[in-house]
């Protein structure tokens, strides 16, 4: 049988990545360069660079056999019609990705999904969950992403949203979220909304009062620093309480910028968990980094098309 | 084609319920008695009568094929393997319930489920969730019970416990919980929880305080009944809103006694439900009263047997 290999595509709001992965999800090749700021990219712009891309990864292949194109892409987004209006590349709204792709590669499948979808997949199908068949894998960055998977088959929901664990309410009087409502999780302990507070708190900043820089500083033993990373700790591992007693959870894979802090974020995050979450079955599981970093994204997005079983529900 | 027939029990701490059901799922016939009270009854005793029970049900088949028999029993128990030890009968624990039934019908699949979770399987196959494929479906009554079909599949968790949306947390600072928790939905909203606050509050019962009797006396404007209602209706819309986000929900299904309440519960659980629940896909959830009352529970553990493909994931 003649070696295969999947193209795969991550489109997030500051890069683009994009590689070739054999069948057995190892990443042949891959690369990735800035999003072209909003501003300056038309949505025709943004798909030039997006199939320059494709081309130079194409070739990347070196005669295995293509059997399919999977791709991350920011959501919003018409699932799985993949129709993209990514929250922070402006240029595309309702930008029919997906079918752009399949004109470009008719041969084969072309699938899309969230890319915190993508992420959770990456992880279940060769990183931090793999082996197990109820997984959350989320990301937290500048917001709080995820996916699920249960039963060993990734659960998308009834518009392809299912993961969205970032908007679990953790405190119900809480502070404002971006999404409208009030004491989601994302609304505590995304990058941002957590340096802000630590900011609105009297953490002063040299460079940019970025969740890196707090992180540094919390590790330095500054007090407000580390009361933020507390705070972010602890309404990840409520979310994460309320999510396993809902679902049976065996692992939540953590991912993402922040889950980089280490214990700074993870000791709150167990402390808030395990005084949550006491039914006999919710105390077995197990929350762990993710495995794969950079490249779960693209890793999900090819199990898309590579193991499409378990994966991909859709047309 | 001989005309089959699936022969149905469900065991609860304070009923136990027993039928007939056509291969589409209707009653053909149904009884209830008292479970036999837990000081008198012993673990054989208990099965003698279930037995009996069984024995003038099965002979309501009138020569139907027996093609299955589906239980619901109230948890914790081991799953699959049907070791039940029902929190409200102490007589049973670990007793190998699915095992002595297997043995007593051991020409058809025997198959068991929690009582709740066979709830949400009733109302998602023939009751107010018929139709779609993702759905949460809820008991509030004694604690908050539930289950999940996701993908039009039931989705069981590691252990078979999914479903648990009572220990979901809605008040991190809140109430203790039955649990070992703190703030879980079960802690403000089960009836009795529910009653308890009122109490606290002031309220006086006249027929030992249940929340039948408080439902009843918010509907006649009583201040600390509604305010009950009120905080009870907000946790259930919270809770709500935090599952249907990280579920992509079409439709919640509320059963169980409080459920009855109608608008006393269901108006401030939709003013909950609406504040927090802001995502696009978010707001087309519905919620909407469970549909097959006390025949929810024999209907899905049915289901479990005559529509294994979507409601039966073990062996």
């Amino acid at each position: 049988m003649a070696e295969t290999a999947a193209l795969v595509l991550d489109v997030g709001g500051t890069k683009l990545a994009c590689g070739v992965l054999d069948a057995g999800g190892r990443v042949l090749a891959a690369g990735r360069l800035e999003t072209p700021t909003s501003d300056v990219a038309s949505a025709e712009g943004l798909w030039r660079t997006v199939l320059s891309l494709l081309d130079r990864f194409d070739e990347a292949r070196e005669g295995r056999e293509l059997v399919g194109v999977g791709v991350g892409c920011g959501g919003p987004m018409r699932w799985p019609a993949g129709e993209v209006s990514p929250l922070n590349i402006p240029a595309w709204r309702d930008f029919p990705l997906r079918r752009r792709l399949q004109e470009r590669y008719p041969d084969v499948p072309v699938r899309l999904h969230n890319d915190a979808v993508c992420v959770a997949v990456g992880e279940h199908w060769r990183g931090a969950g793999r082996g197990a068949d109820n997984v959350l894998g989320m990301v937290i960055s500048t917001g709080v992403g995820g996916g699920l998977v249960m039963g060993g088959r990734l659960i998308d929901g009834a518009s392809g949203n299912a993961g969205h664990v970032g908007h679990v309410v953790v405190d119900p009087d809480g502070p404002p979220c971006a999404c409208g409502g009030r004491g989601c999780l994302e609304a505590i302990a995304s990058g941002p909304k957590l340096a802000a507070w630590a900011v609105a708190h009297g953490w002063r900043s040299a460079d940019g009062a970025t969740a890196i820089e707090l992180a540094a500083d919390a590790a330095r033993d500054h007090p407000v620093a580390r009361a933020a990373m507390e705070r972010a700790g602890r309404a990840l591992g409520i979310a994460i309480a309320s999510a396993t007693h809902l679902l049976d959870l065996e692992v939540v894979a953590v991912g993402g910028g922040l889950s980089q802090a280490g214990p700074l974020i993870f000791e709150p995050l167990e402390d808030a968990l395990r005084e949550h979450a006491k039914l006999d079955f919710a105390r077995e599981v197990r929350v762990v980094p993710a495995a794969l970093g950079q490249e779960a994204g693209l890793t999900g997005a090819g199990a898309l098309v590579l193991a499409g079983g378990r994966y991909w529900n859709a047309d």
